[in-house]
């Protein structure tokens, strides 16, 4: 039941090698606008029949590719059942949660976590997209499928192998609530250095799990607090003979028994309260000599045989660890996904109530003004409100991604090369979108809850649990800042290839413009894309309305700031390692700042794409501008790199405000028409606050002229 | 027992005309150097004596001249019992609340709150410090005694005279809580427009209280769900013979019975769970027909007499509502300095843990780094604790003029024109410092939080709870964006004034450097800044840490904005309501623009001040470099401005940049010195994350070489 524009058709016309269909656009039914001037100001009192339109017009390029699971995600919302329940203590809104986990079961989306040969679907791209849709309301919700089905369920199906079939029908149904126990109280992202043991005992045919430090314990670990009988335990491994770790792998270990209790040797303990997800029983586990099944090890990608002589398809321990980490990329998705939805709900209710509520008349003589009538309030919607269709257009694009690869079919310990570096970008692309969605969600839910005013801090509309809730999702599924890092070092080590001929002299003289033109043959991988860059000649007259010149600042931002940070990073090759470390920490910064760099170029990107299937012409319009308004902020917020580059002059930067400014005023009367076009059940946006109190009268008045009389009375 | 550079000396220094004290830096014991180059980096490894001399020196300055405040607040604080409990359920956070008021009590805070006359002890400043302090920990309690004894007795207590004397004994001890019913729900920040009325029955010599409207209904009110026996409640007055309002004013409303049951004719609500603050008790209030004696009229300022006659001794109804309001400036001033106490408790927590946890080794070879010793860690840290550092300077110096104003003994009704422009200039700084703090605490809390991990998530930790808590400080007691307005604005009026002479085309005429001129004289008030002013002359090779040059560039800022701002305004004199309400709304943004750089300077003015009083040669080279992040800090986030209008070259701006980072490495090793000169008390900020797991083995290990051993058998 997908959409006209949905992925079958882009598969088809995109075929196996769409990265590479340069040129070929052709296929493409509709070009973008190559503007000169700035676009009109538009209809400030939009046509009902025209504003629908336009809604269900945007909608459906937000929709994207897997609308089978918007649709019935948003009828389960639509129930109103969603909500968090700020009065419930722990123990309630536990029990609720869990409770609700079979709800979400009734959907399907758990099984389309899981391949057909699995007894799943395998439908990633629904099951992803409807763990997103969760996130418009009930984070915990969000959070506690996503521990089963995503983190514990992703951990068995892509690190198991056959003879774990039976666990994931048992997870699947929610027979078998399991913990994904990767994090340690002493190492968070740092996953390669965890302390937890797995050694092979022959004589047994067991491994034994052992915390050896306080600092091993696990920590955070969802589902670990009440309700999980197993996690999959991530872990170093030993076999005999050998005092090394085989690195961290991931086993399958028992932690209650059925009737809650803890088994031997497993000691298990409880986070209590945290700022928000109350619904998930974030707890701590502990294993001392706890003794699994040699089976337990989740062996699709190395095994232990009962002699305790270990195999991996994948030679390379680094490669083996991160191909591991690879098929569990899915978490890092949803959660940047999930945060979205979270941000747009807040959007959704922002820009209803700035649509109702009136607050300060300018003079006497007029009347008090909807808030969104003043500007300040227009240049707190409105970017936010561009940077997250942005951002449903880029993940929306990384989710068919990730669904294709998932559709291969293939073991990624026999990719290809190609394959593999589609997955390695898949993965950076991941982690990139992951810290761009959650740090947006952040920000935009905050400043909503503070745009609806002491409204907004009222549990019953909603803004302030959508904050506490989705407030850790900036650090957990790997910190911000490590994501972002993780993200432009892949950026960089792509980099490096490309230049893989070059001798380090010869790289210092290959010069700015070559690298740029390398750079940028090597991104714009769309044809409609590269249709832009390749029409695109002269910077000094160009318009900063034109999609190509906009493309062309982006890149060169991203080019430029990568180019610098490898010449600062060559400099150390030279040194000793303490030396080279100092070089590399002094650069952190500059490395943040790539990876932020190429966020906004692929989110630019993803605009690209979005207009190119718009079906309006009244649409496009629309989205033009709200593209316009996402370009213009990146340049607003980083005019003093462009300036101090003399990429654009002081004239052109104060031109991008001026016209950033006029962009919200001509979408502010259309701000309603954006955040409906999100699709969010009005169960969940409706909250108390947007109850409309100018035509009521006073809740206790039992005779309305009471007070009026007692004035006249008073006066006479 | 006030500290050697308090505010005493400083009054003496300054006389009671110390704004005008221009050029008599002679009693100033302290300079400030006046730097060319970059300051050295400092001892990366200092001293356990040295350390601790710095660390007494900056906290001798930021506690400022009320340290008697400070330490008996402390000596509270130690105590360990005011952190609140994130298990407690409404009913009992509240309860629990409502009891440490009576700790309060005991410190003598509410008695400071009033004049001797009334019981009190007339210490302005020891009030507000002792209310700031509060604010380290129990936000709840902040806002409930605020809301008590600030709001509710502040009300009182200036509003009304002789006649609410027992009223006044009985709420300071507690025997009559009460509520501050201002904001409606149709009209918050927009006081003038409320519409509950009173109206003067001369027949029985009452006023009938009444809430016409769904919309009048009084919302938020703390102390009105649960505790509140009374309520000051401001409404539109009415007196016979006028159809008139004669405007807002504020009345002593009973609304609850001994029994806790509601006085006939007022409706009680709740507002429930809230984003926070859960012993506070929000609720609504709205009045049907309620009669109180006209003796209930808060009638300091104007009076009904028992025929109904209005008197009051200031004419303009403008004047005396804002009379009225800025008898009440110190709400303001608490909410802003109790959120920033809330951010330097984040910022104590956040830099301990920097400095214990670690996290990723750059190599396999090293050891794993602090959190501080990674560079983007530093970023997040070290400015934002600088901000504080100005805020706090900033801060003390409100609250030392607030007391002073108010040890005048004085009427506002009767300020001279030279006293009512210095009661003007506080409440613009209360209304900017009350942005300017609860904006930065907002941000700090959360990156702190962020920068804390999973760890920063667990309640336990307190970070959360001190996001929720301070979350609506930055909309309540005035919107942020409403008070950086009004502070603008009050700037803008002055401006107008000191050009009064100018006709406008002469004021068009007069051109931006004279402009800057007379704006720095006027501002630069004090000895020590006039001093910087006069002696710098040349920008073109100035050192970016001259603090002279750095006072210029803010200035300068500060100026410019407001000539052009002026000049776009002036456009729209000639323009009809509704055109020119247009041209205003369009400058919004510049309008909130010119009270962010106005913060800016008087947050570096009060640096320099600070500075000035420091004893030794090590903490004025520490705070330099506190003053100069702060500074580059300012000049980084608005590089993209200084460069349009050609005030710093590209080049400058990059230097900038790489200043601050080059600082803010030589201030990590510091970072713990700088934050425990905040002086918070450990039973506050020692949290459960700092316990160190290093040298713990794990709790449940009954023998700790049961590990070992299975490993070692595994392997044989």
């Amino acid at each position: 039941m997908r959409g006209e524009n949905s992925g079958e058709d882009r598969s088809e016309e995109r075929g196996d090698d769409r990265r590479h269909d340069k040129g070929e656009n052709s296929t493409r039914r509709f070009s973008i606008r190559r503007a000169k001037d700035a676009p009109a100001t538009l209809n400030a009192a939009p046509d009902e029949l025209v504003a629908a339109h336009v809604t269900e017009d945007l909608k459906s390029v937000l929709d994207g590719e897997f609308v089978d699971a918007r649709s019935r995600m948003r009828e389960l919302l639509a129930t109103g059942n969603f909500i968090p329940r700020p009065d419930f203590d722990l123990e309630e809104a536990r029990a609720h949660t869990t409770d609700q986990l079979s709800k979400v079961l009734e959907t399907g989306l758990p099984h389309a976590a899981f391949r057909k040969d699995q007894g799943g679907t395998g439908d990633t791209g629904y099951c992803l997209t409807s763990i997103e849709m969760l996130g418009h309301s009930d984070l915990g919700l969000m959070v506690k499928s996503g521990v089963q089905w995503g983190l514990f369920g992703g951990a068995v199906g892509n690190l198991g192998s056959e003879r774990h079939e039976q666990m994931v029908k048992d997870l699947i149904n929610l027979d078998a609530l399991g913990c994904f126990a990767m994090t340690e109280r002493g190492h968070g992202s740092d996953v390669q250095n965890l302390e937890t043991t797995a050694t092979y005992d022959p004589e047994t045919q067991e491994f034994i799990i052992n915390s050896p430090t306080a600092s091993s314990e696990k920590w955070y670990i969802g589902n670990a607090a009440r309700d999980g009988r197993w996690a999959a335990v991530f872990a170093q491994l030993f076999v005999p003979g050998d005092e090394e770790s085989k690195g961290v792998h991931c086993l399958l270990v028992r932690i209650r028994e059925d009737d809650g209790s803890a088994v031997e040797g497993v000691h298990l303990g409880d986070h209590g309260y945290k700022g928000g997800l109350k619904g998930v029983d974030n707890g701590t586990l502990s294993f001392n000599n706890v003794r699994i099944p040699r089976e337990g090890l989740l062996n699709r990608f190395a095994d232990v045989d009962e002699q305790g002589n270990y195999s991996s398809d994948i030679d390379n321990p680094n490669r083996r660890f991160f191909t591991m980490l690879g098929a569990l990329v899915r978490g890092r998705v949803t959660v940047g996904a999930a945060a979205g939805a979270a941000a747009r709900t807040a959007l959704d209710i922002g820009a209803t109530y700035a649509n109702l509520r009136r607050q300060f008349a300018p003079d006497d003589s007029l009347p008090e003004k909807r808030l969104i009538e003043h500007r300040w309030h227009r240049l707190r919607l409105i970017p936010r409100i561009a940077r997250s269709y942005g951002l449903q257009f880029a993940t929306n694009h990384l989710i068919s991604r990730v669904h294709e690869l998932d559709q291969l079919g293939l073991n990624p310990a026999v990719f290809t090369k190609e394959q593999q570096a589609d997955q390695r970008e898949v993965e950076a692309h991941a982690a990139a979108l992951k810290a761009a969605n959650t740090a947006h969600a952040t920000d935009t839910i905050q400043d909503m809850r503070e745009a609806c005013g002491g409204a907004g801090y009222m549990a019953e509309n909603l803004l302030t649990t959508l904050k506490a809730d989705s407030d850790v999702f900036t650090t957990f599924e790997g910190d911000n800042v490590v994501m972002m890092q993780l993200a432009a070092k892949e950026l960089m080590t792509g980099f490096a290839k490309e230049l893989g001929g070059l001798k380090p002299m010869e790289m210092v003289r290959f010069g700015l413009d070559s690298f740029g033109t390398l750079l940028r043959r090597r991104t714009a991988a769309d044809a409609i894309l590269q249709n832009l860059v390749d029409t695109f000649s002269d910077s000094d007259d160009a318009s900063l309305f034109d999609p190509a010149y906009q493309l062309e600042l982006l890149t060169e931002r991203e080019d430029r700031m990568m180019l610098s940070l490898a010449r600062r990073l060559r400099a150390a090759r030279k040194l000793g390692v303490e030396e080279a470390a100092k070089v590399v920490d002094k650069a952190q910064d500059h490395l943040l700042a790539v990876g932020w760099a190429h966020v906004d170029r692929i989110i630019f990107e993803a605009f690209v794409d979005a207009e190119s299937r718009l079906e309006s012409e009244e649409g496009s319009q629309v989205l033009e501008q709200i593209r316009d308004v996402f370009f213009l902020s990146c340049i607003v917020d980083n005019a003093s790199w462009y300036l101090e580059q003399n990429l654009l002059s002081g004239t052109r930067t104060k031109a991008a405000r001026a016209a950033l400014n006029d962009l919200c005023d001509s979408l502010g009367p259309w701000s309603q028409v954006l955040v409906d076009a999100f699709g969010i059940p009005s169960t969940i946006t409706n909250v108390t606050m947007m109850e409309s109190y100018e035509d009521m009268t006073p809740k206790w008045v039992s005779d309305p002229s009471a007070s009026e009389q007692a004035r006249s009375e008073a006066q006479r």
